[in-house]
């Protein structure tokens, strides 16, 4: 008899389900449900680029089509438990019965009630004023997220919320993250007040952490609104890593999939979070979760010193790994942009590949910053955008395509040095998820950027291996997350090795890319920038003559 | 029995005949013959994106395809005379004979013995060697010419050829602008010691000015290359205006095309300038000849007093009117950009234009620079590149051809401030060329961003339609310029008037670009950039939210 565990993914467009094997992480069937709801799944306001919003309908419904799908041919029995995670921040208002007041008629039409999507960027505003009044009042919350709050976090949203859909926040009992309101659905626990809070999404963007007393203080929350030291008392005090079970699968749900009543169900995370646990985690490894966005997630002993490191999303105790401190940095667009290019020039990314993987470092004479959805990791600015530079009458779109992927691997080599430059020595690089598995332009482009050997995790779909991982614990097929990675992770035999001609070029642009990071993301840069073209086609001259 | 005019327009990709009423000035017959060599009439070479030659024989087989179409039907006899106008400055290597060394078979392989196209960019870093020779000399020939000479002018080409290709240089026994070249082979005297010069071509691209002597001495072109010396004594002593005769049209060509032998030839001058005048040029005009590129004319009295202008690409006695010194700016690419774009994007122009109409100023959140092929005037520098900032996720083909629109009509503004500052007041601004012609959209954002009223030449092929003027004033039908001008050139009724609001948005965005152009374009800046990004988003909430 198999053991099973269920692995749950929800990302920006579609839910994932994975049937996983616990004793050798082999991924027996799996089922991708596209949300039916706006532009692929995402809310949009044309009259507001910021907004980004989802459907919760769309969750219950993915769940039960993706989960129907694959346990097709087995026994539902077999399944020991099962692990959610999501996008995040992405928190929704709900009732005090924990239903979301999405669901409710009267709010069927006011985007403020549903899921406000990570990229969602409204609340920049609110985002700054939580910054300025943290660091003014010299409160510890920001030294743990980079120094900076964005406004894809937990409290800037519902700061913003409170602001301009009053109605919304008056009528919310609480907010949810989208991956405690799934687990709180899938074991009927959802009553905000009952509903296990995941540790990873509290400590990465709702400031949560135990060495203050949990979520900030109702003194710090009424200096942005005493609407929010109110709302304090009706979220949580606590909250919990996922190799901890979040409840038993309720008899509803387990009468509509024949899954067994009262299964564990792990507490849920961010899904880059469990794409790193499925990919290898440990200290040294630095792990590259690549689908829209990138996320960098980076693992750390509680018992080595460990400084803060600024412009790093967070540093949370048990947010990947139960044991360490679990790092996250990222970049706000990654696959983002290629399809945004894709689009925008009317060309596959096939075809743009086949073109561009024709091209050396530097012969096209162009530079990019990768920041078309602004800037999440040392800059933490979404106020930013792209920019192109180097364009003659000749430029093709292979070109630009090229250099976006080049501008993408530059951001990531930032991250990397920041780390370093902290005292969090990268010596080894996984990377996961879509682009890293497809295409081996970037990985090669990513390699000769960061002058590292690239790895590929073995798993295509590590966010969902990672739940069916933590499934795999609270189901108590292994003792511990490392002991259950040990045994159902792996990386690809294919590595990407550096090649010495490509990163001496790049590192010679990568020293241009920091010049336009800081002109045009630093407020303090003072400088000039007239040698920027100049050198861009002394490059290419020298690439094309060889 | 009507007197006719024969007016030649040798462009880039194409040349155009228009034959013409000279007491009207309507046009009666037009044919264009597009160049067959290379790539639309351009030879490149994909190692160098800067190369860009044509082939002198396109200029002959062009001659009599484009005459023999507009002959049909008339009595050839009536044309009373000839004007000719090219690309500039495009010199090529003669023999002593007047033959150009492309037609040698020794040579027929070898790019540097063709036609040396306007927007070859090869040779800056002679440019940048006889601007700083200059300079360093105390000469007085950049002060004519904006204070920098261009790679794309007549010494630097020659000079590079002289390096690059010593076999060609030394073979040479002169060197011929394109238009005196073909005015030349018309009136069968190509030979290099009585070919008529147009002081169009020698004052603006070639430091030629009566005060000091004609061409550089020979001590300043010695120290840039003792060949370069040795030539001066094979080149010319004296440029003329077009309103002089270059000569009557020789019996063989005259036998050719049917026209009476002996008609008398204009001497040639560049297309822009006939453009100009076949537009109104007069004092207190500004002409915009809008194709590929722009060139920007006006013309001063020789009797009012005129400040050097820095940045202008020259200030030539008699090279636009006679009785004027003709003042010429320009934009190194306008069409060009467009049509780059086009091809980039996938998209026609039609389609692009559609949905640039349906936007309003600011609202795509974008900002570019139009240096795809350099900057010609103000920083007269061809080592620049394009440069796109403000792109999201979201950022559509038809935006980014709306913000290069934008960008071309702020460097057009940037021209006119420039002239402006030094006293020559631009009271009026009269656009001819095909993008004038065929696109409102771009009038309009012209008339928004330099918030004047932008006046379109009535006729649709200016540059030929002055050729055709000067020919009739050669041909005895008028005795001035001016007096063919009253009778052969006029102005459309449709006058693009500023849009207020538009124009408030664009000053906000021209400050923009205005510090992007400096901090990109001089050496001597330094400042911040930072609120770049922030701005152009402001700019699009405020226009988005009404």
């Amino acid at each position: 008899m198999a053991r099973l565990s269920l692995g749950l993914d929800y990302g920006t467009n579609s839910v994932r389900a994975l049937l996983v094997d616990v004793e050798t992480g082999a991924e027996l069937a799996t089922s991708v449900f596209n949300f039916p709801s706006g532009d692929a799944g995402i809310l949009l306001d044309r009259r507001d680029p910021n907004l980004a919003r989802q459907n919760p309908a769309d969750y219950v419904a993915g769940f039960y089509a993706a989960v129907a799908e694959v346990l097709k041919g087995v026994n539902p029995h077999d399944v020991v438990g099962i692990g959610v995670d999501t996008t995040g921040s992405s928190p929704l208002p709900i009732d005090a019965e924990g239903t979301p007041l999405a669901f409710h008629p009267e709010f069927k039409e006011n985007l403020a009630a549903y899921c406000w999507l990570w990229k969602d960027h409204t609340s920049h505003a609110e985002a700054a004023e939580i910054t300025e009044k943290a660091r003014a009042q010299g409160q510890p919350y920001l030294a743990k997220c980079g120094g900076t709050y964005s406004s894809e976090w937990f409290w800037s949203k519902i700061l913003h919320c409170a602001r301009v859909a009053p109605e919304v926040f008056a009528a919310a009992d609480s907010w949810a993250e989208c991956c405690d309101w799934i687990t709180g659905y899938l074991t009927g626990s959802s009553d905000p007040k009952t509903m296990a809070r995941s540790v990873c999404a509290a400590g990465h963007k709702a400031m949560y952490a135990e060495e203050w007393g949990g979520l900030p203080s109702k003194q710090f929350l009424s200096t942005l609104d005493p609407r929010l030291a109110d709302l304090r008392d009706r979220l949580y005090d606590k909250a919990v890593t996922s190799d901890q079970s979040a409840g038993g699968l309720s008899a509803e749900v387990a009468e509509r999939t024949g899954l067994k009543e009262g299964t564990p169900v792990a507490v849920g995370a961010f899904d880059a979070h469990f794409g790193a646990v499925a990919s290898g985690a440990r200290p040294g490894v630095l792990v590259k979760i690549m689908g829209t966005s990138t996320c960098d997630c980076m693992v750390h002993p509680l018992d080595e010193p460990l400084a803060d490191v600024p412009g790093l999303c967070g540093i949370v105790r048990g947010s990947v790994l139960p044991g360490c401190y679990g790092l996250e940095a990222g970049q706000s667009a990654v696959g983002d942009i290629f399809n945004w290019f894709s689009r925008f020039s009317g060309r596959s990314h096939e075809e743009l590949t086949d073109d561009a993987e024709k091209l050396k470092p530097g012969e096209a004479g162009l530079l990019a910053l990768d920041w078309n959805n602004g800037n999440r990791t040392i800059l933490v600015d979404p106020l930013l955008t792209g920019l192109l530079v180097g364009q003659t009458l000749y430029t093709t779109p292979a070109e630009v395509y090229r250099t976006l992927i080049e501008a993408t691997a530059f951001g990531a080599l930032k991250i990397i040095n920041r780390l370093e430059e902290y005292g969090v020595a990268v010596r080894e690089v996984v990377n996961c998820g879509g682009i890293a598995e497809k295409s081996s332009l970037t990985m090669q482009i990513y390699a000769d950027v960061c002058n590292r050997p690239m790895k590929v995790s073995r798993s295509s779909q590590t966010c969902a291996l990672g739940s069916a991982i933590f499934g795999a614990v609270v189901g108590g097929a292994y003792g511990t997350v490392e002991e259950a990675q040990a045994k159902m992770t792996g990386v690809k035999d294919r590595v990407y090795e550096p090649n010495p001609q490509s990163a001496a070029i790049y590192a010679r642009l990568f020293k241009l890319y920091s010049e336009l990071h800081d002109a045009f993301g630093n407020t303090g840069w003072t400088g000039s920038l007239s040698h920027v073209m100049k050198d861009l086609i002394d490059i290419r001259d020298e690439v094309r003559a060889g």
